[in-house]
């Protein structure tokens, strides 16, 4: 089994989206807590704008539950930039024992089913989650110097500038986090950098079909199943998977990443990186929770673990996946 | 409080280490598993040799258990390369389910913190911590390229070829978790890359003080007070920091860093990298619990949350340290 079940169900009693300009003016663009009117946000550098982001995410997640910092024992954090720095730092600004995770773009789902056990095994009232993505530090860390302004092949897809973060509590309204299946190393042999969505399309498949296996759930038993960033290309493989294994999503089904941008904004196959489905879950998702728009969702952040060392030298991009399950009404 | 206590108090119940040739030669040296005859352990690339050691750690420690591959719910694993890689492909190699962590040389203790709650909480029946460094991945990552042949300045550590693995379960025997200290992030404005002794220093003083706050507890109720790789420097700027706080450690103290090579290999201030406290605990520490010589130990492995883009951008180097205790005696 690797799926867990929390007794107690710890609740997102608050949560926070901060966005770039591009990001803002997405399909999302009206849920997102804050929109940057620049992505280097008043700092010299990217790094220090996404940090930025992390900080005014986690700053906005405390108001939102109507905590203090020191009313948080934990902050569990992730990001894309080597040694994950956005995330230590961030650790650093708000004095909290820190616990540092890396899931590529999994990581808000890493950040949600680690801090769950903290919560409801009663070691931990209040835990902060958080991860986030900057276009500009990931694309000159992963890919090239933006100055180049290479042309963008159409299996690409755009690193969003976002962040989000959510507290989690037993104390407290919001959506309750009630299951989490954690996903294995999936590796298909993708070896092009430029295709993530076929690098994370399987990961995500193992662990839909996993978590189905393991519940003796159905597709029916979701209002909303959500992957990360997958993209249209990978969205595609995915139901490709599945359909293989019997399972159709139909129209339940939705990437975070192939719908964060209009088509006219011209990203190929849509959004990547930690921030999309961190900054999704907490705006819309949560938003429509709370409304009671979506009394279930199935929550699936996927991760590309790609390395420009290990792709330098012929190795392949494994993806991993990990779904959490949400319920409205966490009174 | 930073410290969580576990009720049902999970053991290691296997454990393995493996090293390269020169940590073979070290004052630890007959405590380890298995030595390995050169750092490319048959491999076309030290990125691939560290995974290999990766690989055999957790092969040693599944024997050592007497589980097999498929016992295990869960493997947690982090190491110092950048997304990871060397913990993520080890995480593909077994086909479990994958918790990544980050928290540089610290992760030995991440993992075991992490773990024993998913242990305790009831969440999962046995997992398998790993984690481990390698010289020549290492130092040419962060530092110069080797064949630079660049001279090593006095406050300098070795970073360690080596790694260990831990199994954790309720069933079984060895030494048991007991408590888990979640350290902070704490930045005392070192800025140079060859003193990471100085950088971790204060995290661990400040984990240990928590520790001692949190529990009541005092030096004289542990048999050791290990922490991870201070080396000589670092080490005792822990030591003087916390005598500033009137807390003598004395003779119960030891960095593993410290004491990893003799003074004759030439490492100026000691070992560095996740794999000083990940084999040291693995082998001396482990053997020495279950043959009782020692009873109650303080597990502290130090991180220093070192970036290159950081420090070229200025950045000051933080640490961070988390706190494990372990008992000898579970049956």
């Amino acid at each position: 089994m690797q799926t867990i079940e929390f007794k107690r169900k710890p609740k997102i009693i608050g949560s926070y989206s901060i966005v770039g300009p591009k990001e803002g003016q997405g399909p999302f663009g009206k849920y997102f807590d804050y929109v940057m009117q620049d992505d280097l946000f008043g700092e010299k550098t990217y790094e220090l704008a996404e940090r930025k982001m992390f900080e005014q995410a986690v700053t906005g997640a405390l108001q939102s539950a109507g905590l203090k910092s020191s009313d948080i024992n934990l902050m569990l954090a992730g990001d894309l930039l080597n040694q994950i720095i956005s995330s230590s730092f961030t650790a650093r600004a708000f004095n909290m024992p820190y616990l540092g995770l890396f899931g590529a773009c999994s990581t808000m789902a890493e950040t949600l089913a680690t801090g769950a056990t903290l919560i409801d095994g009663g070691y931990f009232d209040n835990v902060v989650c958080v991860t986030g993505s900057h276009f500009s530090t990931a694309e000159r860390q992963f890919r090239f110097p933006l100055e180049l302004g290479n042309q963008r092949v159409p299996t690409s897809q755009w690193t969003v500038t976002a962040s989000g973060a959510s507290v989690l509590s037993l104390e407290g309204k919001g959506p309750q986090i009630c299951m989490a299946t954690f996903g294995k190393v999936i590796d298909y042999g993708v070896i092009d950098m430029n295709n993530m969505g076929a690098a994370m399309a399987p990961s995500s498949a193992d662990t839909i079909i996993t978590h189905f296996q393991d519940t003796g759930r159905k597709p029916s038993d979701y209002d909303l199943i959500v992957t990360g960033d997958l993209g249209k290309l990978g969205g595609e493989i995915l139901l490709d998977l599945l359909e293989e294994k019997g399972i159709k999503l139909g129209l339940k089904y939705c990437d975070c990443g192939h719908c964060y941008y209009t088509r006219r904004q011209d990203t190929m196959c849509g959004a990547s990186g930690c921030g999309v489905s961190a900054s999704v879950l907490n705006s819309y998702i949560v938003k429509k929770m709370k409304k009671g728009e979506y009394k279930r969702v199935l929550f699936v952040p996927t991760g590309a673990l790609m390395s420009t060392t290990a792709c330098q030298q012929g190795e392949s991009i494994p993806g991993v996946s990990h779904a959490i399950v949400l319920e409205a009404g966490g009174e």
